[in-house]
């Protein structure tokens, strides 16, 4: 059998009410990974912007509704000072440094076209800037 | 010459006392590395799961034994409240918390077998969890 | 057509203030790509060492030269008790703390030899370190 690796790209648009937002895209991710032809590899989650990340949680209502947007109103607040704000006159200070601590994408291994992750670990994106916002969310596959 | 990318996925099985904490996975990862047959590339090292995560630190007692988990202590207090904790009645909000922000996966470079890691750069594993834990890790070999 | 996926190997060399500067290594990033023969894949940006870290922001003065440093001065500040600082006599537990939480890489996904990144959105190395360095990152590219 020949084997040869190969890359596929996706995008997915996915709207979000922002102010912390957390989003499930563990579906669509494999829905992705079932329609190409890439079986074991790489698959990497990225956000384009910088008001966003990825990451991983348990995706049930009180982490995903309430305790990681309270985590990240206590470690980065709306109300303090943030000089980003100064220079374009916006409310976002907070959302810039949240998404560049939780960071823009993830890569997750899958074998078999099955991503390796647990039963209560869902794929998730943050959004946490101050609007609704439709985010494009790269999907790249990198396998054989 | 004919080079092929390939794809090699090994498990690593990994005891932890929970309670963050640190596991230098920097040997085993080495380890895998060598028994296979790919030389050049990128590796990425996930843990299965939603209460534990994946960085690099200097593996000296320090770091590893006391000032990552106070960090982590500080910014989110095993105390405080969790709605997590409410929906399961379980004890471990922060711990989720914990591992969304550090993330679950990294890929590392590596060339002629060799990850470009410094030297005092190791791979760790931190264990959130409020429990000792038997971790499942992933690591997926791409490259040529 | 016969595509045959490689690996490029690549490494810069930068020089920081250390103290949480933060430098933008986009344009030489987008440069590596623009001079190698992948066009479409995946490119891992990695730091070697334990004080630093990579992620994305808006690069402007605002968030690069304050925000994102009085956050993390704010979260894992440089006058805390770190026992690292006792092992070694040196006074950079903070940078080793704040390097961890950050990552030591990020995976940027690219087609066409386009990264997917944001127009507001740069990829940055934050120098943690309390004094100036020269640091190598790694940016390793995959594809086809």
């Amino acid at each position: 059998m020949h084997i040869q690796a190969k890359v596929e790209s996706h995008r997915l648009t996915v709207p979000t009410r922002g102010d912390a937002h957390v989003i499930d895209l563990t579906g669509e991710v494999t829905r992705v990974l079932g329609g190409g032809t890439i079986r074991d590899g790489i698959v990497t989650v990225f956000v384009i912007g910088s008001t966003a990340g990825i990451t991983t949680t348990e995706y049930e209502p009180g982490l995903a509704e309430h305790d990681l947007a309270a985590f990240f109103e206590r470690i980065a607040p709306r109300g303090a000072t943030y000089r980003h704000e100064q220079t374009w006159h916006d409310d976002n200070g907070h959302s810039h440094v949240r998404a560049s601590l939780l960071g823009p994408g993830l890569t997750i291994p899958f074998s078999s076209g099955r991503m390796t992750l647990g039963t209560w670990q869902q794929i998730v994106l943050i959004d946490f800037d101050t609007r609704a916002r439709t985010r494009e969310v790269v999907v790249q596959v990198v396998g054989v």
